[in-house]
């Protein structure tokens, strides 16, 4: 982590280079006339940044070197830190920095590094899978793996559906008449097909599914629905809306785009819509556990998790006014994936959403049938963080980086992991929860009272 | 990133050790005689794995060493992925998993590195910060930087309000008269200090706020809230909130804990408690940007900024059915700083809460007053990922790591900085959307409607 110079010169030349420090005209002067700093010392260049000739943000474009830009960066804004120490702490050695360059983050000046444990083998569909987490919170992992041994070689089953990645602009017109007549223009079938082949034409993957129109007086919202091969698609998406919009211009001159996003999208905000109507892939999930590994490996049984389900995931959820939080902790798994494999770990807000669903089941009612139901899961393969080496790397573990054969094959199979991962990540915290010691010790004092209380309740339910 | 045994071999002893491979017999009364592996080879090690003498989970703790761990555990689950070669590109060196270990991770296999840029300086309360923010999203941090640019020297001022952190479990009465009874005997001033004693006595940081009861039916959600000096605080609100309500046990032995989160906390699920009471910090950020900035560097006025606040984050989201989303991309900001500095990533499903206010403001009505306004920012200095090497300097690039002066002194700034850059990003999105080539054809086109519609607008909103 040593930012030291003689170890950074990689070779005996640069080490020359690097002893030199000349005039400022006359660096100044070699910098424009070559229009790059090869030929410059650091120092030289550190003295350029510093009097403005050199934007600080372009080091990496003028230098013609990712890394050595990264470096000269720390060398001239460490000490403008907070914490003149800081800048040693953070690590920016061994990263290959030019797949950041230009797509994945600006001003650099190194890295975190984010742990991966995995949890697994988990089945998924016939198929044992090892899921890579990236995550800080302790015994995370370690949950979620026994999850997924309780799951065992029965293995998860997952249903897919493409929705599609939505971008909704606003648009505004003179007046609600003619706002209305720009809706039914939109769903007429062929002026629909104008605008889709607008949209369509803009990538070779992006395919318009739907517009889907909020009204609010004079304004409209239009929910661009497309699915977008293997990407996530958030970019592919807005220049498809973009270029859909150009043509309806022509037809409703009239029409005044007052923003690209009009948050009817939604994008990256807790909301009803995407719990609706979904966004990117939705995915079912199910399992059942048998009674004898609820006992050997969750030390519970299939009654106490499903109402527990029911109290805490159901109704606390209903009364604490969520939105698509009828889970335990959907967002822990998939958060850990989204960073261990390149997604855009803000879109959690969204792709978080999850119901979890826990019944008795079984000839004796005492196994549990389990489903995780997710709706908006905001997943690529291809594009975004999905090119760094590590997360790369991390979705080579789950064999789905890159595009796929069909497309979307990659990212859907990515969605299903997450949300298998998910369903095993539920169990294993709800058997914890029933499982504490309060409520063990209100299970050994006072056991009758509690059956009582529990088939009345799992009865009334209609559970059992 | 190679995985090669010698060049990982420290030192020439080390490499005359794992030239060995003794039979398996020997290996085990080694490993069992000694109860370590410090004599037994790498391969001698992974054969002993591999046979479940040693479970793959406990290796760091088994070999004393949590590098060699990290590396034998590659060795025995890099085949077991979909790609053999994913491993050999998954980084692990350099990295201190001492801090790892039973604290952020378990069955480590490497790291990924999240690219770490800086925006600003961004003037909060008097002190130019530079913000520290890893991401994978192109475009992010410019887009920042330029919102910093753009407050300059007059900078954002902030208040913030330590909340506290929350914790609600689920507690089932038998019937609702004895609900009824223990709602009153907790509201009960002198029951509630027994509580709040029984909760402080586990912490030396916990303080109990209130408990906000919710009600259904039989079964009570006690939402306990506690401020936590200077950690988010999630763990030691479980903590206190256990034994507080083994203490309300004592008064009602027939009450039983269904679980110690009930999801009325709520922790990791969008929800509209904590958009409505708030959750960890509070806080409240604003500046005025002059006519001048908003042209030069934004390229566009207060008027059409504050149309398209509204438009978009006001209305739209409301259309969209949203809870805390009143914003254009808040959860960037959050996420961002959130991984950087250890936070807790998931987390930012809740701290995203984000209302985005813009006014015409100013002598001539042509500057633009902001307020950004964060109910639920859940951020500690001290604990979970903040110990790791590259999160801790992160955070002391902000002068904020570790322990204020006083209790929550440094999540309290830390949580100021947070919503502040949230602002300059919220400035700087809402500009490029309001200047897109779209909206800005319209004003060259259109310009005089344009006009008559906003002045309309902003006269019948008030804003103006
Ligand atoms: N713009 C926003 O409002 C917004 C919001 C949230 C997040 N983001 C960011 O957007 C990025 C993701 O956007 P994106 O998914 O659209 O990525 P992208 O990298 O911008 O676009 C994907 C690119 O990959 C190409 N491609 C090649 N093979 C493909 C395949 N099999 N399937 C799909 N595409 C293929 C596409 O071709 P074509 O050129 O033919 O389409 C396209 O050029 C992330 O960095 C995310 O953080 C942006
Ligand atoms: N348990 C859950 O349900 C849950 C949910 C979400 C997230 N998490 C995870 O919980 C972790 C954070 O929990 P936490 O914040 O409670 O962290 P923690 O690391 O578990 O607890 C903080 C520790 O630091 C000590 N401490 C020392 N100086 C302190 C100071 N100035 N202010 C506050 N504490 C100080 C505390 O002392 P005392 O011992 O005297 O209190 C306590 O032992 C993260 O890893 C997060 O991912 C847990």
């Amino acid at each position: 982590l040593e930012d030291e110079w003689p170890t950074l010169s990689p070779s005996s030349s640069a080490a020359k280079l690097n002893s030199k420090k000349r005039p400022m005209a006359e660096c100044l002067e070699i910098y424009r006339s070559e229009g790059a700093c090869n030929s410059l010392s650091d120092e030289e260049v550190v003295m350029l940044v510093e009097q403005s000739h050199i934007p600080l943000h372009r080091l990496e474009a003028v230098l013609g070197d990712p890394l050595r830009g990264v470096r000269l960066r720390r060398k001239v804004v460490g000490s403008r830190f907070q914490t003149e120490l800081a800048i040693k702490q953070l690590p920016y050695l061994n990263y290959d920095y030019s797949k950041v360059l230009n797509a994945c983050c600006e001003n650099v000046i190194g890295y975190v590094g984010v742990p991966v444990g995995y949890a697994g083998p988990l089945v998924v569909d016939g198929k044992p899978y090892m899921i890579p987490m990236a995550t800080t919170e302790g015994a995370l992992v370690a949950s979620t793996n026994r999850g997924a041994k309780a799951i065992g070689s029965r293995g998860v089953t997952s249903v897919v559906e493409d929705v599609g990645m939505t971008r909704a602009p606003a648009i505004k017109l003179p007046n609600v008449v003619r706002a209305h007549e720009c809706r039914q223009w939109i769903d007429n079938k062929d002026n629909y097909a104008l605008i889709k082949e607008a949209f369509d034409s803009t990538s070779r993957f992006a395919r318009l599914q739907e517009i889907h129109i909020g009204v609010d007086g004079a304004t409209l919202y239009l929910r661009f629905r497309a699915t977008t091969g293997d990407a996530m698609g958030m970019n592919m998406v807005s220049k498809g809306a973009e270029n859909a919009l150009k043509l309806l211009k022509n037809y409703f001159p009239d029409m005044e785009v007052i923003s690209l996003s009009g948050n009817y999208c939604s994008d990256k905000k807790a909301a009803a819509i995407n719990w609706v109507k979904g966004r990117g892939k939705r995915v079912v999930c199910e399992t059942t556990i048998s009674h004898d590994s609820l006992r050997t490996i969750f030390k519970t049984d299939a009654k106490t998790l499903a109402r527990c389900n029911k109290i805490k995931n159901l109704s606390g959820s209903a009364l604490a006014g969520s939105i698509g939080g009828n889970n335990a902790h959907a967002a822990n798994m998939v958060t850990a994936i989204y960073i261990a494999t390149g997604q855009d770990p803000a879109q959690n807000v969204t792709s978080s959403n999850c119901s979890t669903n826990m019944e008795v089941c079984g000839e004796n009612g005492e196994d549990l049938y389990v489903t995780c139901t997710m709706p908006s899961l905001e997943v690529g393969t291809v594009g975004g963080g999905t090119i760094l080496t590590g997360q790369g790397a991390c979705l080579d573990i789950l064999g789905v980086k890159g595009a796929g054969a069909r497309p979307a094959e990659n990212s859907a199979r990515l969605a299903s992991l997450i949300c298998a991962t998910v369903l095993a990540g539920e169990l294993s915290l709800m058997a914890a929860l029933v499982n504490s010691d309060l409520v063990k010790s209100h299970m050994r004092h006072n056991r009758s009272t509690v059956n009582v209380q529990a088939s009345c309740n799992l009865q009334n339910d209609g559970i059992t």
